[in-house]
Formats: C-alpha cells, sequence, structure tokens
C-alpha cells in the first residue's frame, strides 16, 4: 500500500464497503459519542468520516489527536446506516473503522479555527495565512482563481495567441504611477525599476513581428493600499496584436472574458451585447467612465426646461456659459422620504443639495410633488416628466452648474438611488466598453495640457487631428466596465514617431524628453513599426468579481496587508550592511 | 475589406487565384528583375511574394520601399507559372501583383539585417533586439520557448496540478545565493527581496493542504553573468506535492518533461527509462553529479590491480588513507597519439598527469602498450583490461589520490574522451535522477558541518539517522540530469520542526537563528504539517536543449546583456533624488 494514501478524502463510495484503506489528512473536528470518537478527515479533496472504538488497537492513541493535526490511518470501509447517510457529502455513504493511526504532523494551540465561520481579525488570518488558507471558502477562491487562469490561457490560445514572458527587472515604465526600484549590485548606485505593466515591452514584440502575443503578467505599482488594490504585485491578462483596428481587439477580447464569466459566473447571467458608450456619453448618462449597466437609470440633460424658469437657482445658473441641468429619473422612488433622504446624500458630498420632482396619485389623477415642480410651475413639470418617461410613484432628481463639478456625485446619487430602490438586478454581469477617450485634458494648476490617460494612444484623425483644438481630439482608447468597476483599458497604440512626437509636444514634452523617458520604444518605431493595439485585464478584480469578494486579499494566496507588510514572512526587513555595502547605499536615519 | 489584411502571409494558394486581396508585413527583401519589382513580403506566419510592374499605379512608390519597411498591399492572386512554383514556400504556387500601396511604417537605415545569416555583435543584437528578433531563428526560438511552456502547463493540469502564483515581492528567500532587494517607501530603510524560487511559498501552501502545486514561476538571484545563466530572472517550472514520498514526485514529472522532450525534440531520439544512481556512484562512475548519460564511458576503481605494484607512484599513494586509483576507459582510444593529448589534458587542468594503458594488435597478437604498463607487468596489465572490458584498439587512463582531489578533472576527461572519440549520440536525451545526496559535507576552512545542498531536505532515516555520523547521513534528495546538465532539482521535505532543529543545529545554527531565517515556514510546521516533496525543472535550460543553443540569450524574448544591462531600454539607470528621499536612502560616490 502506498506510504500515506490508498484513497483521497472524496474517493470512498459504497463500492468501497470491504476494503482496507488508507487515508491521509487534518482532523477538521472530532466528535465523541459515548465513548466512540467520530473524525471528520479532510484533505484538499473532501472529508471522510472516520470511527475509532475502544476496540481499535490505535484508541488511547487516537484520544489525543485534536483540530488540525495532520494524521494517516488504517482502516475498514463500512457502510453507514440507512438514516445516517450524508447525500450532501460524496462520501456520505460509508466511514471508516480505525485499525492503524501515525501522527504525521501535530498541531500546537490555534490562533485561528478552520472548523466553522469564525470571524478572526485580518492580521492573525495573515500572519497564520497557512490555517486561514484550510478553510473552504478560502480553498475555494484560490481554486477558482487559479481555474479563471487556466481558461484564460486556454482560449487565448485557442485564439492563435502565444504567450511570452517580458522581463520582470528592468526600466522604469512610462504608466505615470509610482517604480518599485531595485538596485543594481553590479552599478552601484544605479536601480532597476519593476515593470507597472510590460506595455513598452509588448509592443517592441509587435514591432519585432510577434502578431499576437498575450501574457498574464504579473505588474508593480508602488501605491498606497487599499481594499480593491495590492500593495505591491497583480496581476494582468496583458494582450497585443498587430495589423488591428479597435473593433478587432473588442472581438478578440470579448469572447474570452465573456466565456469566463459564463464558465465561473455560478449560473448568474452574463449580458452578450457589450454595447459601446463614447466617454462623454457616459460621462453625462451615468456620472462616471465605469458605469453599473444593471442600473437602468439613465442622466438627461433637462437644461430647456429650467432655462428662464421660475426655479430663480437653475434659471440664473443657466445664464453661466458651459452650465447644463441633469435629471436622474428614480422610477418607484415617489416619495417624500426617499427624496428628502437623496437629498441628504448630495448635501453629504458637498452639494448644497439636489432638487427633486416626484409623482403621486392623490386620488384626482396624476400629481406632481416637491418645491422645485411649485417653481417651475405644471407645463415645464409635465414637459420633464414626458422626456423623463417618468409617471405616479416615480421621482426625479436635479443638479445643475458645469458638468465636471457635479458629473462624479451624479453618479454616486445614482448608484444609491439604484441600489436603494433595488432596481439592479444582482446575479448578472453588465458590460460597456467606453470609447473615444479624449487625448488631452487641461491641468488645472498651470492651464496647460497634459494626456488625459495613456500618451501611447493613437488619436483619432491622426496628425491632422493634432493641428486643430487638442482638447476635442479623441484616441482610440477604450475601457472595459463590468458593474461598475474597470475590467480592461487598452488602445491602439501610435505607432507613427512624427504623430507621437506632436502629440508630446502639445503636453509639453520635447523631443529630447520623450526619447529620454521611453526612448526605448520609439527609437523602435523607426525601423518599419506595425499598427497596432491591445488590452489588459485585471485578474484579481475579475476573480473578485466572480467570488463576489470586496477584498482582492481574499483572492490572493499571500497578500501584504494594508501597510504593505507580510507578518508571515517579516518583510520588509532591515538589510544587513555588507548588503547595503554591495549596492553603495546608505540608509537615511529616520526622525 | 479589412483595414490591413484579407490574409496573412502564409495563406493563399493556388485556390485563391483571381482573387483581389490585402496583404500586411515586412518587406523582406525586394529584387528588381528588368523593371519589375519581386518583393518578398513577410509577416509572422509566413512571406508571399508580391510583384510590381511599371503597369501597377502604385510604382513610382513601391520603387521606394527598403527592406523592413512594414507596408500594406492590396493586390490580385496570380499563378505562378509551372516552372516558378517554390514546393519549399506554403505561398510558393502563387505570386499578387500589387495594385495598390500604404506605407505603414518606414524603416532607417539598419543596423542589422533580418534577410541573411549574417552575424552581428550581440551589443548590436541586443540594442537592436525588435530587429533581431525579427530573424527566423529567432522567431523559431521564441515560438518554440511559449509552446514548450504552453505544453507543460497542460501537462501538469492533466496530472492534477493547479497553477497559484507566489508573491513576487517578498522577503529574503533561504535557497543561499545573493537576492535582489527592493527597498521599501512605506517602511523607509527596509527592504522586500526578490524570491530566488518560490521555495517557502510552495511549502506553506502544502501546509495550508493545497495538495499539488506547480507553477512557472519567475526566479530572481544576482548572481554574475554567465552564458547559460541570465544575470536577473529566470523561470522555473516549479511543483510540489503532499502525501508522497520520492518515487511518487519521479513518477509524477518523468512523464511530463519526457512528452516535452518528445513533442519539441524534433525527431531526436529521447529515452524512457530514467536510472536512479546514487550520489556516490555518479561521482564515482562519471565524475560529476550531472552526468551525460549519451556518453558510454563508465568509470572504475582499479586499486587492487596497483596495489604493491611497480609502478610506484600509485602503489604509495594507496598507502595513504582514503585514496584510490580509478580507471577511465576508453573505447576505441588505442592510439599513442590519442593517449598522450589526453595527458596533456590532464596537465592542462592542474593535474601531473594521466597515466594510460592502450592495446593494440603488432601481429602477433594482442599488446598493452604504454609506460603503465610495462612497470605493472602483464599479469596486472591483463586484469585490468578484463575488469575494463576493453580490448583491441582500446585505451585506458587512471588516475590516483584521494577522490574528491581528483573527481571532478577525471569527470572533465570522460567528457572529452568521448567526445573526441566520437562515442556520443547526439541526437538523444539521456536522463538520469542523481539521488541519495548527503545532507553535509565538511566545511574546509573551519572543520565544521555545514549543508551540503538544500538544508530543508529529509534525512533518510529521520531523527534517528541525525544522531550517527552526520556525514553518513543522506537526504531525500534529487537532481535530473539531462545530457550533461542538471534540468531538475527537487526533494521530499523535513516537514518536523524537531528534525529541523537537529538537522541545524548540526550546522551551528542555534533555534534562535533558524527561526530568524526561515521562521514563517518553520512556523507553519508546528500547525499540523503533511508530508511533501517536490521540484523545480528549469525552462530556459530545457528550452536551450530543445533550441540546441548554448546562450541563454538565445531563447528569453529580452535579456540582459553579461553586465546584466538592458541597453535597448537603458537599465539600470540612476534614480531621481525624489526617489531616493522617498525610500530614505542615500548612494555613496563610488571611487
Amino acid at each position: 500500500m502506498h506510504a500515506f494514501r490508498s484513497h483521497t478524502c472524496a474517493e470512498l463510495k459504497k463500492t468501497n464497503v470491504g476494503e482496507t484503506v488508507r487515508l491521509s489528512g487534518w482532523v477538521h473536528r472530532v466528535r465523541d459519542h459515548g465513548g466512540v470518537l467520530f473524525i471528520d478527515l479532510r484533505d484538499h479533496y473532501g472529508v471522510t468520516q472516520v470511527l475509532c472504538d475502544p476496540d481499535s488497537p490505535v484508541f488511547a492513541e487516537m484520544e489525543k489527536v485534536r483540530s488540525e493535526w495532520c494524521i494517516r490511518i488504517d482502516g475498514v470501509v463500512k457502510a453507514r446506516d440507512e438514516s445516517l447517510i450524508n447525500p450532501k457529502l460524496p462520501t456520505g455513504e460509508i466511514e471508516v473503522y480505525v485499525r492503524d493511526l501515525e501522527v504525521l504532523g501535530a498541531a500546537g494551540e490555534l490562533p485561528l479555527m478552520v472548523f466553522g465561520d469564525q470571524e478572526y481579525p485580518e492580521e492573525t488570518r495573515l500572519k497564520y495565512r497557512f490555517l486561514d488558507l484550510r478553510r473552504e471558502a478560502m480553498q475555494d477562491n484560490m481554486k477558482l482563481r487559479s481555474d479563471v487562469v487556466m481558461s484564460m490561457r486556454k482560449r487565448m490560445w485557442d485564439q492563435g495567441f502565444r504567450e511570452y514572458q517580458t522581463p520582470i527587472i528592468t526600466a522604469s515604465s512610462p504608466e505615470g504611477a509610482r517604480d518599485f526600484l531595485v538596485p543594481s549590485r553590479l552599478h552601484p548606485g544605479k536601480f532597476y525599476a519593476l515593470p507597472q505593466a510590460p506595455q513598452q515591452f509588448k509592443q517592441l514584440m509587435m514591432v519585432a513581428g510577434f502578431d499576437k502575443y498575450f501574457q498574464i503578467a504579473p505588474c508593480f505599482r508602488d501605491e498606497d493600499p487599499r481594499a480593491d488594490r495590492s500593495p505591491t504585485d497583480f496581476y494582468q491578462l496583458d494582450m497585443e496584436m498587430s495589423f488591428v483596428t479597435q473593433q478587432d481587439v473588442f472581438d478578440t477580447i470579448q469572447p474570452v472574458l465573456q466565456g469566463v464569466f459564463e464558465e465561473f459566473g455560478g449560473g448568474r447571467k452574463v449580458d452578450t451585447d457589450w454595447p459601446q458608450i463614447s466617454h462623454a456619453d457616459a460621462a453625462l448618462w451615468y456620472g462616471t467612465d465605469k458605469p453599473d449597466l444593471r442600473n437602468p437609470i439613465k442622466m438627461q440633460v433637462v437644461s430647456e426646461h429650467f432655462a428662464g424658469s421660475g426655479f430663480a437657482i437653475f434659471a440664473k445658473l443657466l445664464e453661466q456659459e458651459g452650465t447644463e441641468i441633469r435629471a436622474i429619473p428614480a422610477p418607484t422612488g415617489g416619495s417624500r422620504k426617499f427624496c428628502d433622504r437623496m437629498n441628504k446624500f448630495a448635501q453629504q458630498e458637498g452639494l448644497p443639495g439636489m432638487g427633486y420632482i416626484f409623482w403621486r396619485d392623490q386620488g384626482e389623477g396624476m400629481e406632481a410633488a416637491g418645491p422645485l415642480a411649485k417653481n417651475i410651475g405644471p407645463e415645464r413639470t409635465e414637459a420633464i416628466r414626458q422626456q423623463l418617461g417618468l409617471g405616479v410613484g416615480d421621482a426625479a432628481f436635479f443638479l445643475g452648474g458645469k458638468p465636471k463639478a457635479f458629473e462624479a456625485v451624479a453618479g454616486r446619487a445614482r448608484n444609491v438611488i439604484g441600489e436603494e430602490l433595488g432596481l439592479l438586478d444582482k446575479d448578472r454581469f453588465a458590460f460597456a466598453w467606453i470609447v473615444d477617450f479624449p487625448i488631452f485634458q487641461l491641468d488645472e494648476e498651470n492651464g496647460g495640457l497634459d494626456f488625459d490617460h495613456n500618451p501611447f494612444s493613437m488619436p483619432q484623425g491622426g496628425l491632422d487631428a493634432l493641428l486643430g483644438d487638442p482638447l476635442h481630439v479623441k484616441g482610440y482608447q477604450y475601457d472595459l466596465a463590468c458593474n461598475g468597476y474597470e475590467l480592461v483599458s487598452g488602445a491602439i497604440r501610435n505607432h507613427k514617431p512624427e504623430i507621437m512626437f506632436k502629440a508630446f509636444e502639445l503636453a509639453g514634452y520635447g523631443k529630447d524628453e520623450v526619447m529620454k523617458r521611453f526612448g526605448g520604444m520609439v527609437n523602435a518605431f523607426q525601423y518599419g513599426a506595425p499598427p497596432h493595439g491591445g488590452c489588459a485585464a485585471g485578474v484579481d478584480r475579475i476573480v473578485m468579481l466572480l467570488a463576489d469578494e470586496a477584498n482582492i486579499r481574499e483572492v490572493v494566496m499571500f497578500p501584504m496587508n494594508q501597510r504593505a507588510e507580510d507578518l508571515m514572512m517579516n518583510a520588509p526587513s532591515d538589510p544587513t550592511s555588507d548588503q547595503l555595502m554591495e549596492l553603495g547605499l546608505r540608509v537615511i536615519p529616520q526622525e
């Protein structure tokens, strides 16, 4: 017989009755029922009930065994009484009578119980991650993550992509976040950087003719920790293709991601229609560039109904250039209590408040209620109602000013309204491509131009477009939103040096600066660069959505804590003086 | 029609004749045949011959096109004349008559030609890697590497393994090489390390119950560059299993690797019998723990034939304790010229020389030639011949002393003899498991014990064995040798804290030191650790063998040069003073 197991803890069935078997695993829990020990023996695959009665030659030893000890038992498989069969357990038809026992690894006092659902502080969970990971939910999350990544790979291969690995110890990358640095020993005083993303390398591969690249790529950004972001490394499904348009990228990645969500969504509805929404429309309709389309609310411009109206605040506002009044329709939100609560929400968000109208049936037909309705009169009120398609029992909220100033709050109000009114189908994944991002934005501080997103995107209209008003130039740049999260970001790249230099010039970077910062890539574009584009999908985020977890640490095997520390492995730690000397570094004493 | 291509450059066949097609790719070369331009248009998939004659509306533009320009053409597919069909080219039946042309990316003066086989200095190749990679051999190597890794993954999945990612920014690891450090911004003056291997994490996963883990894992060692080693990051197929013996690990990994070699070996013979050879036997027979078994030479101890013999040097030597005489049989090496050359080789390696005997037929039957034979006389000479199984035309070389002092040279001599005599089947992959490594070795400097290999291997015989002579203790530790390279290294781990502490104590490490250095893992072993073991296979090395390349830079997409510099991306480089300030570091000015 094998030294440790003839079967896993998920394998034994009625057909094994009478066999002598060997199992290894962890003691999930021990119950003493009238002198007979009932032990749930657990391994990676399942649980088997094993019994030890005083007749067993190892009864005295078995009495010493405690939760989370790792043991090996030999025993005889017996059928359970009909009444004791557990149909929920794959091994529920049988139990194993122990004849021999070997303690493979005893356990001390447990800082964290594996059995049961007790909550523990995060620091405890991370310090004893090897115990925390034994819990069923964590085992499931890690298996899910592994299976999702496997599925992504298979789907990319099926589409003719090859995975190529790009350097991890390399040069500073242009993504704009903070780099992790790695001091060089062979060149003391000089530093490598860990890649924020393989963007330059994947573009270089396209220049080198590799046509279709992907990678489950580790990315490194030295950012301040957040619940949905690792403070150190995270993973992207990174891909790039040559000789493609934006639509080709969409047509390639949609089946991959849609397939992953269908495969691992646990029966939740996965939208197959992924609308393309311009960045400007997304801002207007949803107040964000990562809208949650499960929420049916779509905001609208209603300025005309307030211009010159009796609601002086809005009427005056509209006399200023660039202002608008927008409405957030709230179907089924038609009660004063709800409207007041939303008004208060807006005040908490730093606005003076949100005006509202709601429609009710007072027995004599529909009535529009709320102070706004009185101020603008029944005709304008009715025109608004008709534009928004609302009726009795519904409400609408109004925000005014320069859109940039209130769009974000409007977007959050839309979320809260949708949530509170239960308008969202929670068991659904709704996707939208956000397209036509502007290439530039105004730098508020100095009034100059800055890149809005990624400086390497191809401007729509090419060089000619850059000779007009730069703020009107859109890029072949896109994000994929799903349920309010940004899952994917990408672009058709600017592969023409002259267009790239012009774009950088508009953003205030001279040729020298461009060559200094991105010389590796820009230089390559002088030697026959193909048109190319691609995208990167956040693996951690996708697994979080599928596992329905709000914290990235629930879907990462060995995460850092919020202070970017690994309490289990003791990182970061003090370097030795030899290490510092070799690297030519000195630590500046902190105050 | 698609903006860039209706077909790839490998797709068009006779069945497409008459179609108007669109192709994109690089100008591989242009030939002007009597006013007609013949262009080999190349993409990732293949080459298509396109023609442009003076009737074409774009003839004038096409005349400007140069090698490595990236272009898009529209044209009409025509059948080649029977006599011009190129059966070696998938598109060799047709050619495309160009009607339209778009220059997608022009190219400047080329520092490196893609067409042809010209050799370039490594610095040129690395600086213009994006051009170097366009060459057919490099495209093939990169595709091979990608396909090998894909195959490894599929084979591991098929065996029930899941891939789990371990942290890249983490704590110092115990592999014993030099760490790359990463300064922490949130904890100035403290450092993370990049993992030399995920060893501690994979063992922690076993303690956490994951049972079967693998990862194509990036590993980082700050080592001085060598041809077969990256100076920064390299990849391993890393795996670990719970509840297994050494033989289980062999039975798991052999089909994976054998399968990969069979799939990508290009018809070369792949041995299916992988002998297990003890570390001691490997040293005796082959003079190395990574023997090349394509070489049939097996060394033998022949001390008895020299003890008390007339060859005084050896006879005297053997009076000292711990000395041996070993023979290297050299079938077909029986000429004085060859023997003298080998003797000279030994002298170049720092030995006084190698005694030899060779056997020839002087017309009057076999004669043993060489000074040694004369010294020891015909009886002993014949006994040696019979022991070694040699005959006319063969030779044998002899080395004496303490084996440790000459084993390595003997191993190299065996290689040279095998090579020079053409004894190796070059088109073959021969594997051997080297097992029973000693746990400890004598530290030559202080006379104490040191770990011979990996401190985390389980000693054969457990705790009891450690109470005897430590230098006799073997570990469940193993390497896989293939054609003279170490491809895999692994062990059954020491999962019992009391045995681990004892082993470290023998090597001079107190409990405190062990906990300080490996606390994360050792602490975990106190909470129900399962028996476990695994191994790691060098991906780069395997691809090098399959691609028949001697330099790792031929099988890595973007390698560093020998001084650990990336000339294309400019790494390492000077940090900014802001970066240093954030990290709390100062660079010490170098002399």
